[in-house]
């Protein structure tokens, strides 16, 4: 069968869909959320985000030139889509979706600390492409909830946390495990 | 509990992992996998790949600044690690891992089949960060296989691919849906 020829569009996916918080731990603050998000770099730990500049947090990043990306979990679904449809402008969000803000280690913009693990931001570069602002940034921190650690491995269950992604236009679970990085050309 | 305070490095996922295809149909091409991979812009379509400057497809696509995203699926699984793992210097890939090389739409790299979903893209901008070198690239042509169609809704069934996303050096299946965009807001 030929191929069908789509439309021109967004058609890359699985994505993360990740809650960000942007602002002042004691000013003004917000979340949104993006699925326009990944990891660019590995040395230095990069990533980008993607925002149109007509939302309430674009003028907050700008502000600060700093961010966090907070994972999503099934657990925070509700808050996850209700913070990327609803603005800044109009509710407190952390206060109507209960997620409490705490302090960052490098950033002004506060951690949702319902979040299992938060990445810090520095904004690097800018680039604008027609609806979108990237922000090109490094990570200069990362915190993660302690009760996802396994006790026996000593290492963080990232499967315990329940992570989410995203694929045209709707929210899934990460699913059944497949192989780990390597395996086609590992010794048995 | 207190967060934990992690070494700065890479943590956002889940991460798309696709085959980028690259080069020209009938001269030399290759096939990269990437997680580093995202979309970056609604409107042009606009997506981010990073590959390493060492990589022998990094040649390739700075030559033609053009490529294409093949979106892996579960039945991909051993050739989206294996291309991750092996150098396009040594092995022709589509010859060993069996994979079909087709015409493209728009630009000189092939598509790949077997892949359910095919995005060309071109490069309009590059930034360099320490270990990668980002193509910040438009969407020039989407491609699909046909038989995901579903003939009941018209549309394509994107679960049906059964899509592999990457998380901390680990391939997983997309599970369980939890809603879609939209769903805390909508009226039942």
């Amino acid at each position: 069968m030929e191929r069908l020829k789509w439309k021109v569009g967004n058609s890359l996916y699985p994505l993360p869909a990740v809650l960000i918080s942007c602002g002042d731990l004691d000013g003004i603050k917000n979340i949104i959320t993006v699925a326009w998000a990944g990891t660019i770099a590995s040395d230095p730990a990069m990533v980008s985000i993607s925002v149109r500049p007509e939302r309430y947090s674009h003028g907050l990043i700008m502000k600060n030139k700093s961010f966090v990306i907070n994972l999503a979990a099934k657990k925070l679904i509700y808050a996850l889509d209700w913070c990327g449809v609803k603005s800044g402008r109009d509710f407190d969000k952390f206060k109507t979706m209960k997620l409490t803000a705490i302090k960052a280690q490098k950033v002004s913009a506060p951690l949702i600390k319902e979040s299992p693990i938060n990445i810090e931001c520095a904004v690097k570069d800018i680039k604008h492409y027609g609806s979108h602002d990237v922000f090109l940034s490094e990570v200069i921190a990362v915190n993660a909830d302690p009760s996802f650690m396994n006790v026996k491995t000593g290492k963080f269950d990232f499967m315990k946390c329940r992570p989410i992604c995203f694929c045209h236009g709707n929210y899934y679970e990460v699913g059944k495990h497949l192989g780990n990085f390597g395996f086609s050309v590992r010794k048995k």
